[in-house]
Formats: C-alpha cells, structure tokens, sequence
C-alpha cells in the first residue's frame, strides 16, 4: 500500500492518451506528432527552449544517460550516501559511464551542504592524475529521505560546483512531489538554479514508464543521441513514451497527482504520529520516516500495509511512500491497524 | 505505410491487457500477477520451462543483453554483413558486452552459410591471443533480407557453433514472421535448434513495446538478473510489459498478426510483380525487396506509399515492410499509383 | 630521499640480468627461455607449481588485470579507505573491470577487520539484483600505512570470504616487505593463506618496472591471458621483464632489498622518536608515519629530505619510506637536520 | 631470424642509457630530468614543440590510449582489412575507447586509398543516430604489409577525413622504416601532413619496450594524462622509458636502426628473388613478402630462418621481418639454405 510508488498503477488519463495515440501508422523513434507534442510541453513547463529531451524507458537509464554526458570515464560522480544512484541502480553509473568513480559524500545531514563538497574538492587536486577526479554532483530531488533541496540550497551547491569545474545532476524520480512541495516551480528546481541535467521521472508520479533526460543550456550535447541509441534506449514506438509524458504535462496532472500524493504522506504522518510513532525526518514530499515499536510494526504488516524498513536511519526505521493511488481507505486502514479512529482528510 | 512494421499502432487487444493490468497496486519489477502469467506464456509457446526471460523495453537493449550474457570483453560476435546488430545498432553491442568486437562475415548468401562459419574459425586460431577470438554467432530471424533460417539450416549452423565452443543467439525482432512462414513451432526455431538466446520482439508484431530476451537451457545465467539492472532494463512498473505479453501470446495473437503481415507481403509482392517490378528476393516473411524504376519511385512516393531505398541489394532497390496494420486500402493504394487494378484479397 | 620507493634506481643486479639477456634473437610474447626461468623461480618462491604468472609492466596494471579476472562488471571490490586501489589509480579499477564498484569499508582501524567485512556483507544482500554486489576483497600487504596483514589475519578474512562467495586480492606493490617483516613465507602470505589472486610488485623493491599477477589454484583463468592482451599489457620483447624477475628471485635479492629497506625504515623511526616526533603508527614494514612539528618539517625541507605529508592521519602527519637505496647517509641527513648526533647502525 | 622485429634484442646503447639513469634517487612518474631530455629529444626530431608525449610500455596500449584519445564511445574507426589495431591486438581498441567499433575498410590495394574512404564516408550519415559514425581513420606505417604511406598519400586521405571530421592516427610500431625508406622527415609522415596522433614504436627498431604515443596540435588533451594512469601505463620509475628514447633520439640511432633494417631487408629481398622466389609485394622498408614453393620452406626451416606464412596475402606466402640485428650471418644463412652462393653487401 505504501511500499513504493512505483507499486501504484498509472492514472487512466495516461492510458487515456496512449489509447488516443495508437491510431495509425506514424513515424518511429521520436519523428512522430505527439513526440512534438511533449517537447513543447516540457518547454512550457520549465519555462525554456533551451533544452534537450530525452525519453527513456527507466530512472537508472536516463540517470545514467545524463553521467554519460556529464562524466568522463576518468571522472568521479560524487552522491549523498544514501543516494539511490549510489545504492540501488546496480553499477549502473559505472556502466553508462565506461567507468566513472562513484563516489560517497561523507554527508552528516540528509541533505548534501556545501560544506560536504568544499572538503571533498580540498581532498582531491584536479591535477593530481593519481587522484579522484570529481566532475559532477547528482543529488535526489525529493531526496531518498523525503527531504527537498529547495532553489536557495540548489544554487548554494552549484556554486561551489561552478568553482570547481563541476556538473550538476538532479535525479528527479519524485521531482514532481519536490516542486509541489513549496511551491517553487519546474525551472527554479533545474535551470534557473544551475541544474544542468535532470532526470525527469514520470512513472512514479503515474505514468506507465516514461522517464525524460533534460539537458539544459550548455550541457545541451551533440553526444547524446548516440548515447541514448547505443544504451538501447530509443524506443521505436517512441509516440508512447510521449503521449504518457503529454497526458501529464499539458493540463497539469502531473502536478496534480504528486500534490494529492504530497498530501497523503502528511496525513499518514498525522496517523503515526497520533498513535505515538515518532517521525524520524519531517514530511516535505510524498515519503514518511517514522520510527516504530515491534507491536505497530506487526500490526501494520497484519493489516497488509505495505512498507519498509529503512535501515539508514536506524534498526527501527520505517519508510513509507504515498501514491497518487492512496486514498482514505488506505489511511483508514494504517489508522485501524494503529487503533486509531480519526483519519486526516485529503 | 510500409516503411517499417514499427510505424504501425499496437493491436488494440494489447492496449486492453494493458487497460485491465492498471488496477490496483501490485509488487514492482516483476513482483506481480502478470509476469507471473507470461512467464507460463512463454513457457508454452516455447513448450520448455528450461528458459528464464527477461524483459526489456527495446530490441537494441535485448540484443546488448543477450550478448553481455553469452560474450566476454574479449571475444567477438560474427553476424551477416547487413545485420542490424551491426549496422543499426549504434554500438550497442560493443556497450553492452563491454568491448567485444564485431566481425562481419563474408557471406556470399542472404543467409549465413556453414561455410562462411568455417572458413572464419579456420582464420582465427583460439590459441592465438593476439587475434580475434569468435565466442558467438548472432542470426537475424526473420533476417534483415526478409528470409527465413529453417530448423535444418540452423542446426546445420549451430554444428559449427557447438565444434568451435561460440553460442548461438537469434535477434528475432520478427521472429513470428518467421515462425509462421513455413509452419515451424517458435521451439523449432530456438531452443530445439540449438539456439541459446532468443531476443524475442514482439513491439514490431503487434506491441508497444515489449521485447523478451530468452535464456535458453546452459545458457541461462546466474549473472544476466544483474546485467540486466545494470544497464537500466529492469522496469519498476513491470506489469505493462507483461500484460502486453499476456496479450500476444495467450491466445495466439502474435501468430495471427505475423500471418496477416506476412499475407500483405506476398499480396504486395504480387501488385509489384504485376506492375513489372522485379522482386530482389523471394519474399517468405513480411518484406518485400524490389527493384523499381525511377518513374515507379515517383509514382509511389507521390502517392505517399512509404518505403525505403535499401543499397545493399543495390541502387534500384527498394524495401516494403508489412505490418498487421496495412490492410486492403494499403495495397489498393500501391496498385492505384502502379496503375493496377487488381488486388489480391488478404 | 624517503618520498617513495619508487624514486630509488633498480639494483644493479637487474641491471646485470637484463644485459644477460640481451644476448642475441628469441621469441617473442614470453616464449623465450628467461620467461621460463622466472615461472620456475616464481614456483619455487610461492612454493607451488599451482599458479599463474602474468607479467605486466605496472602495479596500477596488475592490480586492475586481477580485479577483471576476479569480478564481473556487476559486482563490487571492497577496500580499505586509505587503500592504493581506491585512491590512486585513477579509476583503474573500474576501467579493467568494465565498471564494478569500488567501495570504501568503513574501517575503524588500520588494517581490514573481519568485522567489517561482517558488516558490509549483512548491508548488501545478494539477491538484492538493485544493490551493490561484493565479489572481491583487496587486501593491501604490506599496507598503505606500513602494516602487515600476517598469515592468521589473512586467514580469518578470507574466512569470510569465502562464507560470502567473494575472492581474496593483494596488492603486492610492497609483498616483499611484508614477507621480511616478521618471517612469514611468501606462501603463507599469499595461496596458503586462501589468497586468490596477488598483484607481486617487484619495482618497488629494486627492479626497472616489474610486476607479476599471480593466479592461485582455482582462480587460475582461462580468460587471463586474453585480457593481458587486451590491455595492451602482454610485453612484445618479453625477456626483459622475467630477466628483472630472475634476478630477483633466483638468490634471494628481493628478500635481501626488503630487509635493507625494512631497517632503514626501523632505523629511521629510532631517529625522530630520539628527535621527539611521535610515531603515528609501529614501524612493521619500510615506511614511517610521524607527527612532526612545524619546525622539524621546515628544517627536514631545508635539509632535502624527500617525504609527504599524510592527511589521511591528521595533518601534522608525514610519510617516510625507505628504499633499498637508502644508506647511512641519509640517515646522517636526517639526524642532522633534527640536531641529532646518533645514527642507528644498519 | 627473420620472424619478427620484435625477437631483436635492444642495441647495446639503449642499454648504456639505462644503467647511467640507473644512478641516484629522482621524481618518479615522469619528473625526472630524463623525461626532460626524451621530451626535449621528440620536439627536436618533429622539429615542434606542439605535442605531448605520453610514454608507454607496448604498442598496442599506445594505440588503444591514441584512439580512446580521438573516439568517442560511439563512434567508429576506419582501418585496412590487415591493420594490426584490427587483427592483432585482441579487443584493446574497443577496451581503450570503451566500446568505439573498428571497421574494417573494403580496401583493394595494399594501402588504404582516399576513394575507400570516400565509399565508407557516404555509406554513414552522420545523423543516421541508428549507424556507425566514423570518427578516425587509423593508418599503419610502415604498413603491416611493408609500404610506406608517402606524405602526398597522407596528405590526401586527411583531406578526406578533414572534410568528414576524422581524426588521422598513425600506428608507428615501424615508423622508422618508414621515415627513412624514402627520405621523408618525421614531421613530414606525421603532424605536417595532417596526422593528429602517432603511435612512436623504438621497440621494434632497437629499444627494450618504449612506445610513445604523441599529440599534435588540436589533438592535445586534458584528458589524455587521465586516460594513460587509468589504463595502468603511467610508469613510476619513468626514467627508463625516457632513458631509452633518449638513447634512441638523441644522436640518431633510431635512423641509423631503421636504415640497416631496410637494407637488409633490401639485401633478403635479393636473394630471394635471386633464388626464384617471387616477391608479393616490392620491398620499402624492413618487411619482405615472398611465395615460396614448398621446398623452399622446407630449406629454408631446416636452416632454422624463423619467418612465417602470411595468409593475406595467399597460401604460399611468407613474411620475412629484418630488425637492426640481423647480420650478414643471416642472409648468408638464407642464401645457404636456398643454395645461392651470392650475398648482397650491407
């Protein structure tokens, strides 16, 4: 129920378009009119034509497609520890890389500060060739713990990365549930703060699968349409891939659907935390960290409310992620388990 | 119209497996009910459970695949000179197997030949570690020249392959037009030939996107669950691409299709043939390779007729791929701008 | 003067050996018979017919030819923070490996603990296709900080291993002086003590440039000799690396450098200790760690002393480490410059 | 005898050098006064000092680290079916670049000719996202086949690859050959006539193992420092390269090596020819390519004259390789074995 979002189905107007879509015969691998379509979309929506769009089929390929253009073989990425790119994509970013270092911030906050990169540039020469070689950042917006790094702290970051010659990579699985969060819009949480590539992800936020590269002003790259061929992902049927990223983008669904998830967390906290679960993090997108005793944990889980534990934040962690999906049935439910009669209102 | 079988739509059934799978939350990469369900689909469509599958979202990527599991960095993959795996590709296959080399071998057929086989292990010692290590041989089947690898041929090829110690993979981007041209079983044409890999696609028959690649007996790997997280090809939304399969394979679907786009060549072979134009190849699967006459191109394309000019059979020659979706109309409209009258019925 | 061993000249036994061989034509490729006198001084120095030797002309090269023997692209390298293999090779690693991951144990002391191998493998569960894969464990020996991993120790590591599945690694580039350092045999270092694989550096220690991949038992590979190959590491004039091996190994020189180098380094520590500059770490093997003060760094500066300073200790903390090259001179040298009358006999 | 280049010892000179670097302690990794001299050496011989050098151990890492230098991942490099990058260096090129493709040219003459790169140049649109992009064209000279490409002949194909955007390389394993056969300078066979990057063999022409991969012009590389440390061919002791190609450069002995080579290749060929040997191809440099029938190769093998077929060229062909060490000892053995009495003098 709260496992993943990426366990929740997509919204019928995704299915919607795609339905609308497959009518005829049309061009393949993106010279087609929906594909079109997205791409002024997404121009709408980051405010820019100064971009490239890349449509994939997953989060780890765009995230790796992006390092691919960012990261020489013999460069180093550097992440929050707990980064997903770090931790859950396989080797995948060595592997688009051809060999790129990836490298663990020693991070003390959920969130990467300045203050991590500054120590990390002072521990790496840019001419020592022995050495580590950082070229780019890639932070997780919303964070892998629910956190949001917000214009002001984005701008902090890449400045210290202009300094130093390096990229900036946003993962954006849960981008939207940032940008819904507070209130800042698609271009203050990419361009407008230096973001020179962002992976877009628009399959948890309720799509089938429609992930979309971004590359922004100056990382705009003549390399990329091979590297996106030769990683096997250009779609043939590409207008599928588009048509699932205009059905969320052109009337704002995708904005829609990560504030209605955005709200369910809030409301799930409320939960938890009226029936004494302490908050491990504050709530700011669409996942809750709440600490839990062995008695709620095995009532959650008798009440087949789908969760995991997080061991990063302690033995007795738990994350739970709201969908667009989760309606007051499913909060009822948490609250039932948790014997708690009053349930939030979404 | 008959440029390639992937500017066709998707069989409206696969949209309404797609349709019935987005209900409710379920289990993500590959967790759920309906890879479940193609899992037992493929098993009898292939009569074996001695296979693992895994799907992909592109051809390319289960063609990269399939070579990552067969092939070490250090041995070569042999393929016809037309080969998509070698000239389509980008270089896909050197990315996905980590720098194997591509060898192109000297056929003199539209199809391998054991000869060409032998004659390349006669030229590459495996004792010799500066040269050119073969490890696999790669067969298009439906080939790129629309002909088809019979159960005979293959295992006439896979004698060789099994002599010199290299695997067998097919890149059956068409291959149920293959399977249906001369009545073989899809066991005929893979596993019961020899075959060690099968890339499955089934987005050109009738998909959106839905490629399998198939592990077969010996060759199915610890390592390829892995290779294939690695290279961003494990879908979080799993279902979609199973629910299409669902589609295709439970009831026959897959064949149905392939055997209406095979009819539509044979038809559309025979309006050319009518028309003067002389076949370059016999036609066995959906594509038709013809020579045509300068005015024949201008009367075609200003008829809006798609098609490519294909310069490996030469200047004059032109492709036309059939799809399940060209139907009466499409060829009444090549007739019509031949200025034939007669149509063959379907 | 103690900035590294590898600023020392080779002995001029090497140098001997290598004129010795330059005795008119022979094969090439390591098909000449000073290649065969080196595999049976390695036989007879490991004490074991059972391994492969590959001669290579770096440590970075060695180190990078074992790990692609040892790990699949998937899969994960453990290593101590302050390791060689993490710090300063680029990212080679990760380039002959086609993109494993490297990761930093969080080690608590200055030699890998079973603990932390413990820990890291109840981090990283196996069938967890999305997480990170430990396959190999490197050990560096003697270590980067001057310690010796001894026979017992090795022992309860590759215990672990092998519960884990994973392959044990040493970088060798200071093997010799680990050996001298407390009597062990090269054997008990290496094979006897579960160690699959050494990186055997010889350069260090006295030759030109030569270092040796060692393949023990059951990770001798059949994949070895072609990705020598095609690193672009199989030497064509081949004889020239086994001659520095020859004499090297064939009397004993390699253990005789080791313990000239492993004295000076003890002698040297008598030195600043009798100076008042505290030892960061025992002395085990030929380098010293010391806090120095300001003054005792200015005046060993002026005096020029070659040494490093070693943040990875603090940052009053120095690298000394003494060659076969070293005599009482420098010796003199430092005590000098720290005022001190009594130089330590060698 | 006459197997290859590569089974010569190293002229006695290289090895003077060698034992006078051999004194004292200095900077290893190239900060040393030697590699001051060999850089000083090189920009005289070019007659520039707009280059870098980058020592390596083998011919082929010079190659692979040229091309990973002047190919991106996805492109491709053109080479002549029998070029050694291509046929005998095992999958390093595809290594170094991370997975570029090496095509091989359709090329009817011993050498490659701009009308084959014209052909090649208009089978790959370079917006073909799908097809391989050609992005250096990889000559060898001295040709594998003993030719030299005269700097006219250089000068045409890069006007070729100048107007597709190809970077040239040159493999120079026997560059020497080919600067003396006909009197061209280095300059002339290299940056002069467009060449952004040689692969400078001394190994072949007398040194123990000294290869030079150098930069020209626009070629130079942040990058390439980066790219050799990570392939491991960053050496500590770097004196010893240097030494050599000091030794080598400096006075001229790299000339006067090659000049001998060619002449007793020269005075092979007469002989040969002499006998009624038919040459296959005339004679440029230090390379002989003769048919022989069967029973002289049956003499010439009982007399032990190391040489070997060359199935490129037909099945009664022979390669026969001088190097600086072959003597009047060594064709006399020739003429012996095939009973002419007459030998040509040196």
């Amino acid at each position: 129920m709260f496992g993943s979002d990426n366990q929740a189905p997509a919204h019928p107007k995704v299915l919607d378009a795609i339905i609308e879509a497959n009518q005829g015969r049309c061009g393949s691998y993106g010279d087609d009119p929906w594909t079109a379509r997205a791409t002024e979309a997404l121009y709408t929506v980051f405010e820019s034509d100064d971009l490239d769009m890349y449509c994939v089929g997953t989060g780890g390929s765009a995230n790796g497609l992006a390092l691919s253009v960012l990261c020489p073989p013999w460069g180093a990425v550097l992440a929050h520890p707990q980064a997903h790119i770090l931790e859950d994509e396989g080797n995948g970013p060595e592997f688009f890389t051809s060999g790129a270092r990836m490298v663990s911030l020693g991070c003390a906050s959920q969130l990467v500060m300045p203050a991590d990169l500054e120590q990390t540039a002072s521990r790496h020469a840019p001419t020592f060739v022995h050495g580590i070689q950082p070229r780019v950042l890639t932070l997780t917006n919303l964070s892998e713990l629910g956190q949001v790094y917000r214009p002001d702290h984005l701008r902090s970051l890449q400045e210290v990365c202009a300094r130093q010659g390096w990229s900036l990579h946003v993962d954006g699985a849960r981008f939207a549930n940032a940008v819904v969060a507070f209130g800042a819009s698609a271009a203050d949480l990419s361009w407008r703060s230096g973001v020179d590539a962002l992976s877009f992800g628009l399959t948890k936020n309720g799509a089938l699968a429609a992930e979309v590269l971004i590359l922004f002003g100056a990382a705009r790259s003549a390399a990329a349409p091979y590297l996106r061929k030769r990683a096997g992902q250009l779609f043939s049927k590409h207008r599928y891939l588009s048509a699932q990223i205009v059905a969320m983008l052109e009337d704002g669904l995708w904005l829609d659907l990560a504030i209605r998830a955005n709200q369910t967390a809030h409301a799930l906290a409320q939960i938890l935390d009226g029936a004494g679960a302490k908050l491990a993090l504050p709530v700011e997108g669409n996942e809750v960290f709440a600490h839990l005793t062995e008695l709620q944990v095995k009532a959650l889980c008798e009440a087949e409310i789908g969760f995991f534990p997080w061991g990063g934040l302690g033995p007795d962690t738990y994350r739970f992620v709201a969908s667009w999906h989760n309606d007051a049935h499913c909060l009822e439910a948490v609250a039932k388990a948790l014997q708690r009669n009053e349930v939030p209102n979404l």
